[in-house]
């Protein structure tokens, strides 16, 4: 099965604790890996989990709060050292490039590679990002800054072929590709076999949406509907929904409730508020709503399936 | 006696490691915090290390290397989130002002406190900072960029008052000040006592010298003469001695030769490239010519005497 994962480099809210690094993940798509937030400190994890730096391709964004992307400088300059001649393309729901290409400038001139800052467009679902195995979409959230998730979503593989078939019929080599993609066979008798005759279908495509920081959404579910994995930030438990409110935050039984409702397969919940020294009773609020729930945690990697 | 106290929060060079951390240490003058330097993940380490954040009154720059300056926002906003209101003072051999404010305008709106950047010049030893226990100057580097290092003087204390000799003469409360601060005693058969019999001096003002990053200079030593503590950076051993002075860095060796030459009373080693994971070589080589050397290492807390 081709890799399909994401790393937990730091579920903590604002406050870094020595618990929780600000949020920053790592999904790893057949080996080419995908940062989603930045928060300070994320070379350093990237180092302690044994991440390849070189294979991060693209850096996503909810938004632009310092606990999301004070780890870029440090980052880029790391790159730079390393000797990166990629170009590192960032995706904001914001004017990144004009904050953070200022700073480059400053700290990191002569860079070898260029930071592509995209803007994106927090209020609509679309895709922003697309390659031969993935795409990319924007999930609107709300926060008190222009703030949106993003949906990953695996392409469909081709189907696998059946050897006895190709062995049975003598279907030549050359023909193999075409059956995958749908083409049928005509055996020596004249005999027409579909393609689903001579396959069998690939596992379904996995998908994963990262859903922080944002107020309880119900609209939201729709959008991450039968997700393979949600995470979804749980700042706070029920007792304290007023703040949640006040803050634009999540509880975690909100959490739960996006993931019952979009038919999720599993949730992991993040995010946490520094007040919570142990996070069982988050877990245990969520999974009394979506018994399949996760908490985050630094160093967690998690095959989505 | 009153605190005069290094902590060391991050001794690496540029290349942040799993073992150290970038730049970083606190000065404890009688509990009140400066800190030197502010790599990356600078507030995690103060929170490792139990300081507190409030104590924090000034930040002072060797230059602006990120290694040196991106643990600064982070740091700042969680000065906000902690409410703080009194000033932060930081010092800086450039023009830090105009590229930290725009951070500060577009991450941390509605700052409560002032973030006051002094630019210093990095070309002459002077005083640039003082207050009733302390006076701050700079020590003029040579690095790839505007750097300079820091000396930091405790002013002279005032002698102990002998208790014995005031019994002795009757000496009332109210002169007792005057005494310390010089005055002599006339006693009642018309004898005059001269501060020096009444008192006994206080222990000699200790002393702290930052000197990172720069390459070897000789004519440092004249002036850091007889400092009680010497930190100099240690980049590389001697067996990378042409690699040092390409990239404007000393070998341990040359520390050494610095804290020699000025008679200084004990040197602190630091700023390790990323290629030792083990410095006894670079101590070794240190002592070989100034016996009285220490590694630097995270969460060291040196009492300086």
């Amino acid at each position: 099965m081709e890799t399909f994962r994401v790393h937990i480099l730091g579920c903590s809210s604002a406050m870094p604790t020595l618990k929780h690094h600000p949020a920053c993940q790592v999904l790893n798509v057949r080996d080419k890996l995908f940062m989603i937030d930045c928060g300070e400190g994320a070379q350093t994890q990237l180092r302690r989990y044994g991440i390849n730096f070189s294979r991060i391709s693209a850096i996503f964004l909810s938004h632009l709060h310092g606990d999301h992307v004070f780890g870029l400088p440090g980052l880029i300059s790391t790159f730079s050292m390393l000797g990166r001649t990629q170009s590192l393309h960032i995706y904001a729901p914001d004017d990144l490039g004009s904050v953070l290409g200022p700073w480059l400038d400053f700290f990191c001139p002569g860079l070898e590679f260029d930071v592509v800052c995209h803007q994106v467009n927090p209020a609509t679902h679309s895709i922003v990002y697309e390659d031969r195995s993935l795409s990319v979409s924007t999930l609107p959230l709300s926060h008190r800054i222009a703030c949106c998730g993003y949906r990953f979503d695996e392409k469909p593989l081709l189907p696998h072929i059946r050897r006895d078939m190709i062995d049975y019929l003598h279907i030549p080599t050359y023909a193999i590709q075409g059956i995958k993609e749908g083409a049928g066979w005509i055996d020596g008798e004249g005999k027409e076999w579909p393609s689903e005759a001579l396959t069998r279908p690939a596992a379904p495509p996995r998908s994963y949406a990262y859903c922080s920081d944002t107020q309880y959404l119900p609209g939201l579910a729709a959008l991450v509907k039968e997700v393979s994995l949600l995470y979804h930030e749980a700042t706070f438990a029920s007792t304290e929904a007023l703040r949640a409110r006040q803050t634009c935050h999540s509880t975690a039984a909100q959490a739960a409730q996006v993931a019952r409702d979009a038919h999720a397969r599993r949730l992991l919940i993040g995010h946490f508020s520094a007040r919570y020294t142990d996070e069982t009773p988050l877990l245990d609020e969520a999974k009394a709503v979506f018994p399949d729930t996760l908490l985050a945690n630094e160093g967690l990697a998690l095959d989505i399936e």
